[in-house]
């Protein structure tokens, strides 16, 4: 049986209610997220063993991230406790013309202060079957980039499968190295990368082409070059989002496994009740689904791309769906009706 | 004067807020409704002499809910106490392509424990002009069926008008019978009827046959088949709704008089506040309609379409808008402009 | 540098929340705004010195009102105090097809009941570069005519830029004057308007044309006619809006200089989170665009429309925007990117 | 069976939560209250018949204070509508040293000017056997102490039972009359007053004494100057209240019946959740007391203290207690034990 | 290591919020708890490891009450899976004079139909080193209460300590048999049981006595008759509760361990934020007490008694409180000073 | 006329509503607040001329603080900009033996961060009388402590009167100094100090004595010392504060102005909403008090503890009560009657 552990940031989550704006809230819903501990809640929810590692403050503000995890049923055992902070974020959620905005808070939290050598991965990883980060955690500190390295090359070492979420924020990244500087290595040991192509093009320190998705005869040549430079790399997907509006988004996703381009049709999402963290949910559904169709990577992505659907009407930052209702999406069952 | 009597059950309503799931939920919004209910609302909100029949426990929360009706400005007087609990279901209100979900706990309800005998038929009915019920009642407990037939046998010897909403609930009908098994007798006394032709069909123990509601020449041999059925039937009237998604659907309507067929125009309705009661709002319309509009079934049609396009606007169970409201949209003013 | 002063009445808003109905509210929101008042607030905003002036009660209602201006940083050291109470209206925000309900409860209110030579405008206006009314005070009462006709001839001996936003209101008007009454006086010392032709043509005692906006040629010539009747007059702008439902407008606007026609295109906005005060935000907009790109009223009006449409995403009367989302709008970004 | 009509203002009230002062509330608890209403109500739960007439503007919060009598179970259809507005109150609920603060906005209310005439008082008294009246009514406008003389007559007439709250309040009365130019005629025909000796001398225009609630000598002397002056008078009441804080209340209560003096003992109420409205629940739990103990006044005014205790644990207006309850109190059950 | 299971219901509880009445509420909070089930969470707290088995009905409520025991971090893993329905009350919270209210709806729960044989008692209790049940579980239902026994005499086979909260409900015990005919064989087993004496007594068929706790040479007479009646009886407790009002309690203890009488001080409870669930703190405090301070009882019952203090102070049915503080209440800071 | 400047951090405050704790939170309350700002917020209450000088980060979280400051009329222009992030403090508030719990995340905020030259000390206080600080600066950073000596040391070559609140708070003072090493140079210019004698020994260096603060003789002489050490010291208060639970208080309050003790009469607090800023409730009371009643000690005393005593009712971290109620409460009006 599949074990999933995942290694990240969880942060408090403040965020306003009904479109309000930061100086007209007497209050902040408070909830608790990041991106690879939205994934491990994706997975549970699918039936999947998931785990997260990460560190935490030793304060009620920590010990209540810890219990959100436990209620979602993420494991948690491997957390481990120090530093001064849990890293929060602050969210509007926007409305029509006007997009949501986040004020990030997450400097010198305990994550961010982690180092190499805090996690004893030999024994976290014993049982697990892979491996997922993203390229959020070696955007924090330069220790932070260095203890997910060192988890990286544990689970290389076990023969895990690796996957990575490149999850590109320009506003992080401020100690002093960019991303062509960290991320070569680190990518160098994954399976499975999630990312549009330009970025992934960035990380690696090769020049961005602005490729074009409708083009089937581009497209391989394109993600191939990844396959070159990534030797251990199988699978390659990227989520498609046309934004007409804070309100309105539009999805799809590709996929690429070295051999053949996979699309998936792209899906109305209307209203949107809150996509911060659609992109997990994606990534949450694409291991769920390759582990489960593995002869077929068109239902993986269509899988991953019915998650990241639902997801935009799940309010807070993880995918709060059961698995019979991203299936019942895959079915084509998208029509809202009432279960009664 | 007219006046309408209804009976069925009210239960009290927990519904999750701003499209919350259940397990995120920290409090339920609490209001209490019920099909026959709800249509009493409606009736009452047009000017309507109205009033609800149904059992209540002897409880702080049967008064709540008999408040309510005091509220509402339904007569309550013919209420009975007695039984151990309110109904109860639960809602959770999607939004795109997730649909709201309902969880029944109504079983064991004072209502589904009324017997026959337990009201004096006479007396609520002496001064009454209608009398509605509807698929619900019979569906809910074998004592609850033969009470529902007691007091259509007793409307029907006083030469009330009667009408049904089929309200066709898989998750009821649990007690060892069903539908065709009671209600082809209490269909009998039936002078309009509210449901699709399959539903009708089905709960008359006839083979469905997937109707087309714009072929004009099929659906009068179709609707035909029920006058013939149905001694007393008047009036059949269908909702017809395409739900887009959860937030977005497409109301029309058709209605039969045993010679010709009505079509109302399809309305967009979107957003979608609420859409639970939106078939009580047509059935409350549909009623009022019939009597206003003695000789216009075409207008009796759109007042209930109209009403049911407003009430997806209204939260919570019944359609709180006024006649007036009504009439304004009836006269194709739909473009909710501020009143000021 | 430039400095606004307005002049108008500020109320106590009490809203219901989610889209509840007046009588299913068990609280209102409580929200401070008025016309004129929203106009500072927009500048204010945008980086322009408003101030406020007004008459409020002595009394804790009115003390929060004082806060809410300090709070948005408009000057409001020349209020003045005096009078029995806070005018407030009670809104009820609708959706689809059942528009929003506003109840006034403004009568008997402090700025009803102010009188000519109450305010110092001497010293009011002695640095003020703008002096800006609206329709809405002469329509209270008479005595506020009286007040606001003063102020207008002090603005104008000052020989400050004045602006009106007409803002016909049908449920005013009650003491006895008709707009022709009045309003030709107070307009002839205006420099800019905002409203459409018929309303100016209504409020001028002339007969009504129905204005066809599209029209490229008739346009100049009816709004010439605005010209020669006001001997001040600089530039007429029109808000135009296309009401699909309560949730979903389209939103344009026409300025006229007294020799082009400009024309905004028309933007979509669903959904409308709250719709009340998005004609100030276009004034206010306008007022700002007017002074920024003096140049270019083109760009000024793009401007108010850009402002105008951000206006519905933004909970309560008053535009909570910065400049810089607004001048991102009018770069054309109005997909509704999460900024992180 | 007895039937009381009570005769007064409904208002609207609005408060802060959570002892927020009004500026720093975001939103107002919206509820509908009033001395005689808050009489009616509490007779109701007790069983009594009762009925409130009032006027009401027409629109839409007035239908709302429509709602709520009829959901109180208190008959309204005497009920006239006309005027501008209804009248508000906003409330601030203090703590310990700080006491509960109170904004009236209810001048021209459809109350305030509402005249003689407007009621058909031979028909609403027809089968009446109590009519209850408040000091407000005539301290609000002429008119409106002309139609409660003129309610006050028919009354008397009808040779119903009188009973008058005095509730002085100083803050109103500014019409130019004063309590006892108006009060000492509306007087004549009462049988019941509730208040404390120095108001009924100061509305009767003879000087106030000061008296000593615990000196039984004196104490016969001061009432039967008042019988002396009221030909019809039976019982007066006075509710002792010795106020420790906001939030610690004693509350204990006299009765004179032209013969004895009884005095209830006094008891402690602490916390106290609401104060407002507990005056009026002491008028009705005696209204109740002097019908059901006719033989024992001693017990009708222990009813009245008990139940004034009691609805400083109730938020809102009125005092929404059982029957069931109160008279549990009476029965010194005051420990606050779980009920299950 | 010691490891506690506890069996019994956990039911989802629906409150009232500030003290409002139950028709009052447009909301009810919603959480999760029950006797046994709050007992785990005080275990859990303390760092002692607690299982809970129950059964929970398949549907989402279910599922939420599920996720309060992982997010508590109570072990769910022997949880079964069937029935209707999960059990509810409702919590109206009193104040002073008026005491709280408790409406149960928990008839025909997935607990109450729970029939013997349905848990693998052998694998629950392998590990196990307490085994904990209350007096409600055989109260519900017949088929409970043999479910109950069988987890006894399993417990009581693999020699588990064995603890029991008397917790009479008198509306409880409704299908036919007594305390007196079920209770006696189930608390053979019970090494420690928490009760007063009487209750106790009942349970067991003998006469009331009603003691005088503070008579110390009754007291050990008494409480030596249940030792004589009970084989495996170690330790008798009882909280002594004496109720100043609804906001006011005072709380001590005793404890008889076959030889010596212990009594905790009694200390002031005021105000009280929740007093449901008080007494299982006490239980929760208890087993925590009598492991880990094996030859102190007079510290294990003082241990029980701050505990139920501390849980006067939380909001929702379980004791919230850490370790270090019941411990910092037990050294005598009861002073409530600002931790910062 | 004077004007009071003070210089400290404002943070955010984050606070869990109706004494929840932290892990039963689903929203935080969100308010601003900090010592020295609280200082100024009660000063601009009573007519004060009052500025705040700080340092905020650029972000919508430093702008909504701003806006609170307006809000509260601080004056806020010489607010400077930079850093990172803003401080944050969270908030359980405690009932009964719980005590509040606070949670600091305040390190590497703005004002952390600040450095000595950041603010034109000769341009802000150009026209002040009076400058206020608090020993939380120096005990937030070296570079904050070198910040504030260098505002000390402008005041003080102003001659401007210099107020201390010692603040001592043991969790901060983490830079690697402490008190002793930082504060007696800082203290040498001020002329007013609130703190308990113990305190300002620690601080200044020399062995705690743990006063009697009722015995008259010994306290000259220990105040005395503090004028010995301190050559400019005029007045030294403290506040008494005896904690019966978190929920009860009694506060008085010591004044020695070198020649005599002054004692104010304890004053019963219960029950408490928030205690939280109301040692600077003190503080503002003493400095209003110290300037208003400049040859009557024992009043501004009084007028302190007053003050100090009604922040307690009050919600938030200032004291939001007007003159008017401080005055009234010190002309012993405390028994919290109505005001209607």
């Amino acid at each position: 049986m599949s074990k999933v552990v995942a290694f990240g940031e969880i942060m408090l989550r403040l965020s306003t209610e009904s479109h309000l704006r930061f100086s007209q809230a007497k209050a902040f819903g408070a909830s608790y997220g990041g991106g690879e501990f939205n994934v491990c809640v994706s997975l549970a929810n699918y039936g999947v063993n998931a785990e997260f590692v990460t560190r935490l403050p030793e304060n009620e503000i920590g010990a209540s991230a810890l219990k959100e995890m436990r209620k979602m049923n993420v494991e948690s055992k491997n957390v481990v406790f120090g530093g001064e902070r849990l890293g929060i974020y602050f969210l509007e959620t926007g409305a029509g013309a006007r997009g949501s905005n986040v004020v990030y808070d997450r400097a010198h939290s305990s994550m961010a202060t982690i180092e190499k050598g805090t996690i004893d991965w030999e024994k976290v990883l014993e049982n697990a079957t892979w491996f997922h980060w993203s390229g959020i955690t070696p955007a924090i500190s330069e220790t932070a980039a260095e203890a997910c390295l060192e988890a990286i090359k544990a689970a290389h070492k076990f023969g895990i499968t690796i996957s990575c979420d490149l999850n590109y924020r320009s506003k992080l990244w401020q100690y002093g190295k960019t991303p062509s500087d960290v991320m070569p290595e680190m990518l160098q040991y994954c399976n499975v990368i999630l990312g549009d192509i330009d970025t992934a093009y960035f990380m690696l320190g090769i020049p961005k082409v602005n490729p074009n998705y409708q083009d089937e005869k581009s497209l391989p040549v394109l993600y191939t070059k990844l396959f070159d430079m990534i030797p251990n790399l199988k699978t390659v997907a990227t989520t498609l989002r046309y934004s007409v509006s804070a309100s309105h988004q539009r999805i799809g996703g590709i996929l690429f496994d070295g051999k053949s381009v996979y699309h998936a049709a792209i899906k109305e999402v209307n209203p949107v009740v809150d996509r911060v963290g659609s992109g997990d949910a994606f990534m949450g559904g694409l291991i769920y689904g390759l582990q489960e169709y593995q002869n077929n990577n068109q239902k993986a992505l269509d899988f991953a791309v019915a998650a990241c659907c639902l997801k935009h009407t799940i309010a807070g930052d993880y995918n709060l769906v059961t698995l019979k209702e991203v299936e019942n999406m895959l079915d084509g069952n998208a029509s809202g009706l009432v279960s009664r």
